[in-house]
């Protein structure tokens, strides 16, 4: 179990196959974020109809409701939200620094308040695994501390905790059915995120994930991070790029060798009318789309561009029905898994970094970024 | 087209084929409401599932928005919103007495303003026919006033109109691939029902609708009504009883020959955590349910009680995700629609009289009855 085996390379692309107890993971791939054990407004069929593959929920909020005891008294998050395939449930740590009311870390852990009824609540290493046992994901995260980029003093601090709490994480996890990722951090110093690369690249890790990035940084610091970090990680571990993101940082990411993406952009946009395409990024609440009876993307193979017209979707959001959110997040969703297999089927050929440009030139139109981590953390 | 034949019959009760140009309805039938041409928050292919084979949708709301016009540049109603089983739109004079937020009726029609923008607009029964026309519903209504049920003294008036709109809305109506139905009025007035029973079943409607009900009288009162009504309508027409409603109310009507029911009941209560259950209705906010591993309903075929526990649909509630009230309308609906194909095999079988005190019995602890028909304004 949780051995990465790679089947084809182009660069430093490479495609590959993890296998876990719900299933193999075909890589690269995207994960649709399911917050609170649901991908928002969306069932499950919706997700297996758009051929997702892994879904990610996140432990700060399922800790907090219904409770991470509770889950497992339900049978595990799978049975919970009936969810058959492989699933990833972060740290907690992310959202404690990002959503939290108040927060007081030390070496041990940090303590914050709930951003639902404001009462406190303390997570450590330990505790973290714990409640990640808990819910009994596929792959999940060890305990780390996501500092502010702003604050270069106190980058180094807080990767030197991680490090230590990434020790800590290992020795706490008891599951042999769940693969336990490290975590880089160090901000957008070069030699700070070598550091942690090496580090944690030294740690009996199956998987390793790079954090701290898409929490506001440049575009360009978040590439030059990853040139530093992917190539100085072991080759046969597949590399998590947390929170990340647009169509065109999902092929700059796969150029770096990155394996694994997750991020509620998809979703988010969606419930604000904005839709991927070719075209670009289009909001359809625009009075242009009301009589159009094109589909969102013509060359999509989603249900929503199979069976509704713009003109449909316009009317759905000016009259404020939710079933919109539901049909924009189905084809947002399945326009990244979809250029994912596309990708895939690249690297297969050995094409991808040839086609690249290419793939490049017809996203960019949505690539406008916003720190999607952060807002990762309400999906 | 749009020839009633009755297949079986058991008391008043009946079973029937009422052919469209998009497929025969099988009767006893139960509508689901898309008010904004969507049952709210679920795709067309849940409504399949389901097997919902009737859809009404609101003139009123649909010419407001997005507009007929547009509508039928888009192809009309089944094509714009890609149902493509029977519909059914009402003439909008319902909404415009319940939910316009000032109207002005005379001899030749209402003025009213939009209760999105204020905006003043009219209706006649020609207007009516001609929007009605422009949605492409298979089946369409006369103009009617829908009086107040507490102002007795305008009762009479309201209901004489309401048979000379008909009259011109039978003249104004265009599309032989439209069944146009009458509405019989008269509010709880046995005298005056009588009287609109027999002149609207006088006019060549190929079916008759029972308005006026489930506005605010009581259930005794509604049901001594349709005893008068039904007994004076031709056999061979199929009978509409509008915006009617909970569970114990289709049985009660079919008992009393009706034939077609819609009502939005049983979406609205699911957004707002009510389920129906031979237990009674559930509010599945309840704490109780929080752990609960059964589904809604142990009887129920739904893709909801299929495959989701009560204990997680309490956790969608808490957590404020928009897919609880999708998973419970699925289920809400599907009930209603189950209910139906039993009391129509009941009928066929020659047991349904007999069999009905116990289904009364079972569904009784759902039967609280508001004014439902009001709340189809808004659906």
């Amino acid at each position: 179990m949780f051995e990465f085996d790679i089947t084809a390379s182009d660069g430093r692309a490479r495609t590959g196959v993890f296998p876990t107890p719900h299933g193999e993971l075909h890589t690269p791939v995207f994960a649709p974020v399911g917050t609170q054990a649901t991908v928002k407004t969306l069932t499950p069929e919706h997700l297996k109809e758009m051929r997702a593959s892994l879904v990610l929920s996140n432990t700060y909020h399922l800790y907090l409701r219904p409770g991470d005891e509770l889950v497992r008294e339900m049978g595990g998050l799978h049975e919970f939200m009936q969810w058959p395939k492989p699933m990833l449930t972060d740290s907690g740590g992310f959202q404690v620094f990002s959503l939290s009311d108040t927060r007081k870390v030390d070496e041990d852990g940090v303590t914050f308040k709930s951003h639902i009824d404001g009462s406190t609540h303390r997570f450590t290493p330990e505790r973290s695994i714990q409640i990640q046992n808990n819910l009994g994901a596929d792959i999940i995260m060890a305990f780390d501390e996501c500092a502010d980029p702003n604050n270069p003093a106190y980058i180094k601090k807080a990767m030197e905790r991680t490090h230590r709490w990434a020790e800590r994480s290992l020795k706490a996890h008891s599951r042999a059915d769940q693969a336990l990722f490290g975590i880089v951090q160090g901000g957008v110093d070069p030699d700070l995120r070598a550091q942690s690369a090496e580090f944690i690249s030294s740690l009996p890790f199956p998987g390793i994930a790079i954090g701290g990035l898409s929490v506001g940084e440049t575009k360009e610091e978040m590439l030059r991070t990853l040139d530093v970090v992917t190539p100085l990680l072991p080759e046969n571990k597949p590399r998590y790029l947390m929170g990340v993101g647009t169509p065109e940082d999902l092929i700059n990411g796969v150029l770096r060798g990155v394996d694994i993406f997750d991020c509620v952009l998809p979703t988010r946009l969606a419930r604000h009318h904005a839709a991927f395409s070719p075209e670009g990024r289009l909001n359809l609440m625009n009075a242009a789309y009301a009589r159009d009876k094109r589909p969102i993307d013509e060359t999509c193979d989603c249900y929503t561009c199979r069976t509704f017209t713009r003109g449909y979707l316009r009317h759905l959001i000016v009259a404020k029905e939710l079933l919109a959110g539901t049909l924009i997040s189905i084809h947002n969703l399945r326009a990244l898994i979809r250029l994912m297999e596309q990708i895939r089927a690249y690297i297969a050929e050995g094409t991808f970094t040839q086609r690249a440009p290419e793939l490049l030139r017809v996203w960019h139109g949505n690539a406008q970024r916003k720190p999607t981590h952060v807002s990762g953390a309400t999906a």
